[in-house]
């Protein structure tokens, strides 16, 4: 069994109502200036501890995170300006994918010694002096637990990742009742994503039993639940199972990552402004067919973990949990289309070049993948 | 789904090797001063670590676990006593449970703000200054991913859990080959032991999905493995995958813990000074049949996951999981019966009351177990 590090935050907290717990945290751990990072609609949700905290002599900063795009350079220097001089000891974020993202670069960059452009890639990071609490509201990005922070780098007009173990909150605080007034299409493009991170650490070239245990449970999951939280937004024991399996994609991201899938859609994501989730989501089943033949028993085990049946030969098998998770994409109102989202046959190269740009990831990918593969998995689905 | 709050280090590195890499890490966390505990045969394994940490000008302590006995308040303050001026601002520990338990209590005591009577019991632990990191040389204990520590206090004759937050370690470097070198009886016993964990934790009354994760993958591990790392103690991919269940043992031991087994071989311990692990493996297979008819389902899926086949019926399989262990346990020499290990029938009634006093524990099992329970089962396997 090859060498593996695995991080995480020390202390992950799940259940109905943990997300107040912050303050009671940040009390506990002697912190007296807090900076809170969120957005609207999930302000109105944190008004009760935001009260509580002022109550218990907590110095609250609220930092209100904007934008309904992905997080780019130029926000990052906007909310750095406004929080520069606050000096939080700790840094509370509750968001989706972005603001969490927001929140654990705003905090690992805190002291000012570094700036982002330093410290794209990984491992640049050189420390983090305050304390993370990271409260995820949808159920997707995994960034809760993950050592990643995906930014748009606005000098090379190019997404770009930062990847350190800086990044990893101290605590996660995995509240499922925070997840359910988020709508059906959001429900459905965030748990795909976490679906991908599962999916794509599973199959990854360098996949691990200990992080294989992660993914499969987070592919169990979201297979079993994706449905119910989508079309009944309230039903706790479904967003409870997602919210699980969006932390345990998270816990894949650092030790073994994404891959194609994630590679292919980040010119969509770039270019075409897609939300990543649904990116993701419209790449999912292509890719995979794709990657399939590169282990036909791996792909089998993750059909038998969806609870199908066994066909009896491990390609027939295979091949089931591929066509099952394109049957949930499309139930959950994913478009199975490039074209039905605006995308041009003509673009086609020009995705595969920004695709090939991001060769941490495709190196994961169990089966080669070159640009005219690429071209041809984007075909494939337009 | 219930709440669960999971606690684990916020890093652990596994693989052949990696115990080594305890120097790096302590320069790179800007730790001058190390406190290294540890015990013969190890020291010898170490001398190229100690080495190197003092060509990096480390400053280093090296304290020597001495006893070949369960770790007591009195070794605490003799250990306590030499370190007690040196203000280590990290503790390294390496060694099996008692040899990393004793230097997690070393670290959060360090201090001198609190003493072990201070502290017996849960969440007592004010703080802990310094980095700990836990090398585990034995596959068995799960401390060095544990809140938990167990010290035998000399006033009350009594063995009692020391439970905190603060005794996670930061780091678990889990190096296989560290285990290699121990003898089959040691590698049985402790690999029994993390057995136990795994069980107790999945068919107990506080079971958790995200802890039974853990537990069944350990169980698997340990049922397939635990033969041939005694057979053959230098096989790495058994000594491996042995070393994983352990961890996933210890991760089971914060949020849900053990129950019944290990209740009862508190007596067997204190009285007969049972090795831990001898203790808890004698009586596991009793305690599993008493138990199986909690939840004959979760039974049959230990069964199942351990490779044995699907008996159509859960009783059958459950039956038959509990058999395989049993036979397990004597494959790989563990004792069947108390009496070849000394023990007399009259002796029974006090084993039980002092099983009685762990209500902390007995208050897990999933089958309510009285003292008149307790001293049947030890009269079964007597």
């Amino acid at each position: 069994m090859r060498s593996i590090e695995l991080i995480q935050p020390k202390r992950i907290v799940f259940g109905a109502g943990c997300a107040q717990g912050w303050v009671d945290i940040a009390v506990a751990e002697g912190k007296q200036r807090v900076l809170l990072l969120s957005t609207d609609p999930i302000w109105a949700v944190l008004d009760r501890s935001i009260d509580v905290a002022r109550q218990k002599g907590l110095q609250l900063m609220c930092l209100d995170y904007t934008w309904r795009s992905e997080p780019d350079t130029d926000m990052f220097e906007g909310l750095y300006r406004q929080c520069e001089s606050f000096g939080p000891q700790a840094v509370v974020s509750v968001g989706g994918g972005s603001v969490l993202d927001m929140g654990k670069l705003l905090a690992a960059l805190a002291s000012g010694t570094q700036k982002p452009a330093d410290v794209f890639g990984k491992n640049l990071l050189e420390r983090r002096d305050n304390l993370l609490i990271c409260i995820p509201t949808t159920a997707g990005t995994g960034s809760e637990v993950s050592p990643n922070a995906i930014l748009f780098d606005k000098r090379d007009d190019e997404k770009k990742g930062i990847i350190s173990p800086w990044l990893v909150p101290d605590l996660a605080l995995i509240d499922p009742e925070m997840t359910c007034s988020l709508p059906p299409k959001l429900t459905a493009e965030t748990g795909m994503d976490a679906l991908c991170h599962c999916i794509e650490a599973y199959t990854n070239k360098f996949a691990h039993p200990t992080v294989d245990l992660y993914a499969l449970k987070g592919i169990e999951y979201i297979y079993k639940n994706l449905r119910t939280a989508v079309n009944e937004g309230n039903n706790i024991e479904a967003r409870s199972a997602m919210a699980l399996a969006s932390m345990y994609g998270g816990l894949c991201l650092g030790p073994v990552n994404t891959s194609a899938v994630h590679a292919l859609s980040y010119g969509l994501a770039g270019k075409y402004h897609f939300a990543h989730g649904l990116a993701n989501a419209v790449l999912l089943p292509a890719v995979m067919t794709f990657n399939m033949e590169a282990d036909l028993e791996k792909n089998a085990r993750m059909a038998l973990a969806m609870g199908l049946p066994d066909k009896g030969n491990m390609r027939a098998t295979a091949l089931s949990g591929v066509e099952a998770i394109r049957e949930l994409s499309r139930d959950c109102g994913i478009p199975q289309s490039l074209s039905s989202l605006g995308v041009k046959k003509e673009d086609l190269p020009e995705l595969a070049d920004m695709a090939m740009k991001v060769k941490r990831l495709l190196n994961n990918n169990p089966r080669e993948l070159e640009w005219k593969e690429a071209v041809e998995i984007y075909q494939s689905i337009l």
